[in-house]
């Protein structure tokens, strides 16, 4: 690990968004930044970590911090994951495959979104070692979906992620009010045929109709793992019941997440509903969180509450506006030896040493609805 | 439903305040926006949806969502309704009819003042159609009252909607300060005949009178009875006892209110009384909730919290100063389209599909006082 | 009732602080505002007020509201009344004359302090008729104690209000800095034996000294009664078992105060100790609050919570400093009506109904300590 | 005691860390004021004392408080101590000579970190009498901690302070930017093979390897207990089952303590571990806190949460900063006082009179965990 700073690169995760905003076009950066509504659910996602304190135990005669883990069988340098963002190619011009080498140099699993600015396979082939998955929105007609999940299956993604949480996209003020979406669509790197979510619905006899990419069921889950054989991951989830129905549908793992509050405004956050749904999972999926993670001591909280795996979004734009791969690289260095660090500072020597006793108050595993009044 | 943005018109409901503000005078802003006191319970109304949050469900395999729900058996293509307010003129010439045309050709329902701008009958002939209520200031003399009941029969209003938390106006500071209200008196376009509920009393003998429209008791709804046919609403209920009274003296319905936080600082908050009233009325009345509506998932929150329609009132004010009719049907499309998509992301396809098992932390029907220590 | 406004009036409670601090040297302001260190408590006070909400009950049939209530067997126009402050000639040349005036033609009780600027007997005879109580602080000689009692007896002052928070000042930062007692002594108008509490102990063989007036027991109690017929209050009680060993001490009412945040920050607030004292005294005395009181709806809230006695402070210290005694005449016409008002809004026409079923969470009186977790 | 305010003194606790950042450059005040990450926990330290409130009792017969107790059976003067803060040169010229010096001279223990700018020699012989303990980093080579540890001895001070919460220094992010460590390396007073504990860790082959005085264990007290007669206080617990090995371990006193929120952004704060921590030792060993306390009133609240010793940390470096020695004895003799006049005014004459009885709400010893939902 090197201290050495490089162009373009910051010395500290906190310094990090401020320049990102320096360097992007306000309508860039309202995409960037902004969420549903009035904005208060994304705010509740850093919040909720704030709720919860650390109980660090001393002299735990650590001389080394291990943070790899696996996820989904695959050897990962940590427990940090890249949650998939859209449209990377607006704040970098090497977009998502400038994320792809970082976060491939740093061990680290990176999930790309459909609506990428570069292709799959250029993606893919920018980091033939790492672990890629393939972010999967379903798309009108599942010719199309059918197609970008054997692209993805044969380009090496190693896991489809979908996504259930966007059947159409929030309302999202900043956005509409200074977003670079609504003034000329974004080229998107899987084709003219890939679509985005719907922005609105037509009102039409009184019914507010939503375009056939909305309205699926979990039978979506039985009908992809007909044309493929990588395992399926369900991102968006904020309920138990969800939970049980994901992992019933054959999803060997599940996101906790609520779209980096871009969707439902309102809604749950990734951190809040952790402990129900990991009670719901009881080990029979894995689960992972995203949404508010900015600091090394917030992947503990989410790993103490449940989590295998805890996702990044914007910090990773910020980063990959302000340096590129190697402010991709360097995010995901700081963050996972600030990680390292605050294990070693909690007593704790490797992810499997982490659980709930490191938390006050201290949930109690047989009784979440509890958790539900602190 | 267009997206074309109106002469005068606005993209998003969060700017739409801001609009109004620099439209009007500072003393018709502190009549609008001002509240009793010093506004913490006007903030409060809001601020109470903010303590809720949303479990969204997934792949719930929604085509359309319909909007459609029944007030007092009128049809209406949302449970979102027009909240009455008075002297509307003082924000825009078309007043009451701008509203009225701006809610009527969105199928929603309107209330409309006693202390209205425009006649009752004016507003009458400017939706034919529309489901539209007469909001009643019960009058010093019965027979001024009954009078106006006559009329609103006559012009075709379909519900008498008595408001019972104004018998005197609250102490308003800004209003007192700033407002348009004690410089010249707002002409009323009911009458000469028709007033206010008064401002302050009158001390006498150590007793602190009050005019004789601010004593009835329940009895007033049986008197009301029988002067009329039209169905009666009770609007301004905070507790669960006095639902109990409205709907014993046989209330229709009860709008739970605290009167936009302009009466009595401090009050509950109407979202805050709703469970206890909900609670108390059990399904032999409608139940309705006003106060702090801003988006549609607040409108989400108190439906799954038991109100049967959610009524808006300053936005109406605003958008009406912003574009007249159109700025209000502009309103109610935006916020009818985000309850809609809302809706979508929460996995509900109709009104009857939002249930209590929508909020964190869930509360118990069984249990309402439990929320009390929320 | 008159509205119109007294030369040097105000319209509203809200904004007459604002006035008294353009009005005042930024030493005496300091003085009148300053608390005990960092000012935590003096802002709980009033925020205290903010943890209840009220429950308002409608059409109660309420043609006059009645304030009317006995202090002590005194008649008085509200339960509102002065509290006693210090040097009131540092605001206003009419002092506590003009607060003795304002007060007496409102027919609300008046506490005044050891350390008035003009003499008790000027006091007195301001005001023959009004119900005035002396407020004492015991002297470091009974002697000098002893007269001062005799003196408001003779005098007329109808109840002595022993102070017991105040053995010594406070440490009041803001004073400390900017303050005028630091400055100049403030000529005391009851004469040049009587002392204020001392500033701060001498340090002496490791001991922090304080002088002899600073260690008074309870048994001080038996000894004024032996030196007065006057019926005895003992203000600054914040715990139940304070309030047992006054009443055991004979005291006839207690006054649950943190005496303005200005003694022990970090101290309970009044509305906070309110239902323990209450509970504890049990009806065999009268029982009052003081501190953060701004507004009709905040008294109604002390009385809700068992307070027979509501006191204003620093208000009052602004009104006389806007208008001497027309400014406190107007400041306690304002609040009693507005206090009017609220229980008119609230639903109750006199002190007497107004009991804890008006607030929300509603306190169960068999359970006080489970306030405590509110 | 004197009130004449000192060269470079000050008349208020308050007003000390504003004087304080005018005179030191920005970089020694990151240092200084610098804590781990976003400073969230260095935040909640001083607010955690607000979520407490004060009982006083009034009318207590105090004379003279007596703050005297003994702290390892020394006599101080009172129960605040000088916690051991590294670099004290960066602040004044006198260093910690004239911290040692201000903290003799009234009567304060004063704790000294092995990363002084002086040699323990030179602060032991500055205060001949003076209680002082010495802290300890445990060195990479136990050769270099067992020379330290015998210097301590030797040279007069009479406890060693282990610090177990900086294994390793925790992530600064103010002091990455702005801070003086990273420009120039200080000089340690106590010879150039003393280490200061590592700032990060090397990753090598996956693993974040440590130094080695990261990597001790509980076994360490016993050690020390070998080379030294010293008693052994163990600083930086924050749970229940680390107080009990400490205890186990042979420490005669624990000091909880999250390093002045500088080591593991989102621990605990000293005083939310406090009660546990107390309830864990249970009378075995003396329990001290610091962290966050600034006034009379947190020393008040910590000693009735269990505390015997309260530190005080940055208070000591901004007064040592505006006025060397003087400034150092001033900021006691304040705090001090100010905590007689509170102990004074809660009815409190010596420390063995607080207990938890002055707290609301009011903690159940036996129940500790109830604390958690507070």
């Amino acid at each position: 690990m090197t201290d050495a700073v490089l162009p373009g690169g910051f010395d500290t995760i906190s310094d990090l968004r401020e320049r990102a905003e320096k360097l992007l076009s306000p309508e860039v950066w309202a995409y960037v930044e902004g969420a549903a509504g009035e904005e208060f659910t994304v705010q509740d996602n850093h919040a909720s970590f704030h709720r919860w304190r650390l109980r660090p135990r001393a002299l735990a005669g650590i001389r080394a911090v291990d943070l790899r883990t696996t996820l989904l069988g695959a050897s990962v340098a940590s427990p940090v994951f890249v949650s998939p963002t859209a449209y990377q190619g607006l704040v970098h011009p090497a977009a998502e495959v400038g994320t792809a080498r970082g976060a491939g140099s740093s061990g680290v699993l990176a999930m790309f979104s459909t609506l990428s600015t570069r292709s799959l396979e250029e993606i893919a082939s920018a980091t033939p070692s790492g672990p890629r998955w393939f972010q999967l929105y379903l798309q009108r007609e599942f010719r199309v979906t059918r197609g970008l999940v054997e692209r993805a299956e044969k380009a090496g993604y190693s896991a489809l992620v979908l996504t259930v949480d966007a059947p159409v996209l929030g309302p999202r003020d900043r956005q509409t009010r200074d977003g670079v979406a609504i003034r000329s669509p974004v080229p998107i790197g899987n084709g003219s045929e890939v679509l985005s979510p719907a922005r609105a619905p037509e009102l039409r006899s009184g019914l507010y109709e939503f375009p056939a990419d909305a309205s699926f069921t979990w039978e979506i889950l039985a009908q992809l793992r007909e044309v493929t054989r990588l395992p399926l991951v369900v991102k968006g989830i904020l309920t138990a019941e969800d939970a049980r129905r994901a992992v019933d549908g054959g999803a060997r793992a599940v996101v906790v997440s609520n779209h980096g509050g871009r969707q439902l405004d309102g809604a749950m956050t990734g951190l809040e509903a952790l402990p129900e749904v990991a009670a719901a999972v009881g080990g029979r999926a894995e689960v992972y969180m995203d949404g508010g993670v900015r600091r090394g001591s917030d992947v503990l909280i989410a790993l103490a509450l449940g989590a295998r795996g805890v996702g990044i979004g914007r910090p990773v734009l910020w980063a990959l506006a302000v340096g590129g791969e190697a402010g991709v690289s360097r995010l995901l260095s700081l963050l996972n030896t600030e990680l390292a660090v605050s294990m070693m500072l909690a007593g704790r020597r490797s992810i499997a040493e982490v659980d709930s006793s490191l938390l006050w108050p201290h949930p109690d595993p047989d009784k979440v609805p509890s958790l539900r009044n602190f």
